[in-house]
């Protein structure tokens, strides 16, 4: 059965999985590259963390994302020139389903990527990742908002986080409902690196 | 010097330091008591745990807390019954400052514990523990309110987190400055045992 997957997404010791005020020259917000230092140089990523990237990334078929991810513009697209933040061959290589409230044709790049416009909702793109992944997962690439909205709505199925040992101090919770989160996982991994802390969680079903 | 330590204070995933509603049928708030299980028992307790809680206890001389931590009466003081959550013989064996807006005479407990009620702010209150702590370090006992006012102020000099593996869903939050938290700490202990994640933070000066 396709699960609904959060993968090694990182979050600082006060919450924040982004840092405050993103642009096209701060795409994890100001300060938020601190979050992914971890896992970026294959030469200075701990080989722990390394194994865990590489695992969390099998069997995927499809990924879900926020406008926020896909790029600093809000709003209508305008020209339709923003094409992600990620080049010609983006490391997706599967359907990449881009909640927005503003209609865009579709985007084919290289490498099997193509980029599909969501303006109905979470649970429409929870669906059309689903039938588009081929019987493997789906990933919720994030931002934190959307992370947030799906855990909310009970679709995610395992959240994995990687804490970073740093204050951030300011930026873009990923919990941050008034109304609480959703409480029913179970934790099936927990283990500290030389870099951040994995804590993966299952939803119990 | 006389430092201004957190010790091994307890959050979840979603960065809750105690549950909702705290009474006092709840001390921790409700659903509070999973953060601290970890720390109950000395069978159950992880060894490495043990031995981080015990060493943490060393070479404090005096305590500070807020007066949620000290119990769950509100407002004025009444008849004055109400001597903290711990029996006659407070497991601090030293002075305890605390954070009050209402006055009141210092209870001498059994053990070396003595209650004082300090009206005039969390300066006066580290002047006044670090005064008392005779060359040891001082203690800042929480809650989570109480910490994040000293972590605003730059007082805290340590700053020892247990990260529970859970997600709490509602309650007090230990981060949760609108205006971001001072960030200017160094990350000098990070491991996980089979039951919490250890980060302790050194204050940069």
């Amino acid at each position: 059965m396709t699960r609904l997957r959060v993968h090694s997404m990182s979050i600082s010791l006060d919450g924040y999985a982004a840092g405050p005020r993103q642009s096209l020259d701060d795409p994890l917000g100001v300060g938020g590259e601190r979050l992914h230092e971890w896992m970026f140089g294959e030469a200075t990523t701990d080989p722990v963390d390394r194994e865990l990237l590489d695992r969390g990334r099998d069997e995927l078929g499809a990924t879900i994302m926020g406008r926020h991810m896909f790029g600093p513009i809000r709003g209508p697209w305008g020209h339709d020139e923003w094409r992600g933040w990620w080049g010609d061959d983006p490391p997706f290589h599967h359907p990449v389903f881009v909640l927005t409230h503003h209609a865009r044709a579709p985007i084919e790049m290289g490498g099997g990527t193509t980029f599909h416009f969501v303006t109905d909702g979470i649970h429409a793109a929870w669906e059309r990742a689903a039938g588009a992944a081929g019987g493997l997962d789906v990933w919720l690439g994030g931002g934190a908002s959307t992370v947030r909205q799906y855990v909310r709505a009970d679709l995610v199925d395992e959240l994995h986080l990687a804490i970073v040992p740093i204050l951030l101090g300011d930026g873009e919770r990923l919990f941050d409902d008034p109304d609480g989160t959703p409480t029913g996982f179970e934790v099936d991994l927990h283990l500290t690196t030389s870099a951040v802390t994995h804590v993966r969680l299952q939803r119990r079903r």
